[in-house]
């Protein structure tokens, strides 16, 4: 679908049911909240599906926009949902019976009646800016924060790859509307908290460098995790965290599960070693910069596993 | 000075030596090399003087452009330079003789014989943008990259509050161009040096949380510095980085500079504490949010005598 199609078939909606996918980023609650007050703004009811994964950092964005239990919608449509799969567990009656859904991933598997998907849109908040601006919805202030956190969280703050001259312009229209990006950012990108920054110095502290400082293995042991009553929270994507080492090309961070269970993230600059091959030797995958495996045994004994088989690569 | 006249002044220059300030940025450095491409593509002879205080890390920038010893400029040009004093040694010849400054800080001292001030501008390079396309300069993708990483550095990229719709405008044009915007973001802001990453793991481990979270105290010890063979490069604005600490309102950094000497370094949030107040208290001054002084004694009494000090402007 185009987005004109995709604003067209909004147009026609009402008694909308907005839904969110499972572990919801800033991405999906921003999308969801802004599409239903651009909807209410064209005199639809729309609603939020209250998503039981959210992490109490969204809780402002939702506010307003999540369905009362009485509500009783007539369509569903998802934003940044690429799978069924990906739908939380308060979405199941829904799973087969999604009008509309707008993404941006690539892997999108068309799930949904209809589908707007852009993946070069570094943001689902990017495409749905263009449909609420096609459907003729004021982008106010509210609305823009809401697309803007969206953006900037998908982005890492216009750091990363996925970041296009027309984010950048997006955002520039974004904070026309005068609201508060400073609030935005600082909440996102310059706060940590005290078990995640307990979490990272115990990570420095521990850590090993091998090859010439190019590989780095850093541990997340159940003794640390016991010590710091650390949440899966506090750990979230904290196998990027030892990447950001100058000099290093490749990082492996070590999940310890269990005394002898440990989950393997390797990340690499995706040239001198692919990744999805050296986990491939423990029964696991992925991509050629970023894989994962299990490895039965310690933490040292996994470090031990990994060196060997990352040199194995390497060399052969 | 408009735009418009300080590109017909430009136009009207040649042997342009172009002047950055001491302990250089990337906004300085972005600004004089991308000043220096673009009157070179206008036929001119145009170089950047040499600046002893830069960090290896903007080595590439300046690739091409340095100033060769034997250079005769007939004027001289500043970018980002805020006063005399801000020059750095190299340039001390021309310290009273300087034809053009262009600069975004408010506090400027008007010691060029022309000056482009634009206090809006989050970044010197963005206004040098505009005064390159004034000058009918084609923005190629090297003087894009120059102009991006002034931008990117002096807004933390697009994180800082000084980040406007026109500086992700300006970022949108630049990035049309076509250069590898990831190199310059992964350089500039994925990137931490080991030793910056032991400093601020020990930062958390000895801090010292105070009324109820809210005041932290952290300390760089001359143990630390010893230890870890710190550099000042290592230190760099080591006093914001405790600060990102989640419900804290006002950080502490305590420097020490001699067993018995502190510089203290006070962050708040400008609201409940006002900085500048407390380190009068030590004859030490600043902003309201950011303030600084030097306490006699050892980390330990450098501490109990700040955080005397701010029960008393809290409660005074």
């Amino acid at each position: 679908m185009t987005v004109q199609e995709t604003a067209s078939l909004l147009q026609s909606l009402d008694q909308v049911l907005i839904l969110t996918h499972k572990r919801p980023d800033g991405d999906t609650i921003g999308c969801a909240a802004a599409l239903c007050l651009g909807l209410r703004q064209l005199g639809k009811t729309a609603w939020v599906l209250p998503n039981e994964d959210a992490h109490g950092l969204f809780d402002p964005y939702f506010q307003g926009v999540l369905a009362p239990a009485d509500f009783q919608p007539q369509v569903a449509v998802s934003v940044d949902v690429a799978s069924q799969g990906m739908l939380p567990e308060s979405a199941a009656p829904w799973k087969d019976n999604i009008l509309l859904c707008i993404d941006h991933h690539g892997s999108n598997e068309g799930y949904a009646q209809h589908t707007l998907v852009d993946p070069a849109a570094a943001a689902c908040g990017e495409m749905i800016t263009k449909v609420l601006t096609q459907l003729g919805v004021t982008i106010t202030a509210p609305i823009a924060l809401l697309l803007y956190m969206a953006i900037a969280t998908d982005t890492g703050c216009f750091v990363y790859s996925n970041t296009t001259p027309e984010t950048h312009r997006i955002a520039a229209n974004l904070m026309e509307t005068g609201f508060d990006a400073q609030w935005v950012n600082k909440r996102h990108f310059r706060v940590k908290s005290l078990k995640r920054m307990q979490i990272e110095s115990r990570l420095v502290r521990d850590m090993d460098l091998e090859q010439d400082g190019s590989l780095v293995f850093a541990y997340v042991t159940l003794d640390m995790i016991r010590e710091l009553q650390a949440t899966e929270e506090d750990l979230e994507d904290i196998s990027s965290f030892i990447g950001l080492l100058e000099g290093v090309d490749n990082a492996v961070t070590v999940r310890q599960l269990k005394p002898e269970e440990c989950k393997i993230s390797l990340r690499t600059d995706g040239k001198s070693l692919n990744a999805s091959l050296v986990c491939a030797r423990f029964g696991g995958g992925g991509h050629p910069a970023a894989a994962g495996c299990t490895i039965h045994g310690t933490p040292a004994q996994a470090k031990a596993a990994m060196l060997d088989a990352i040199e194995q690569v390497q060399h052969g």
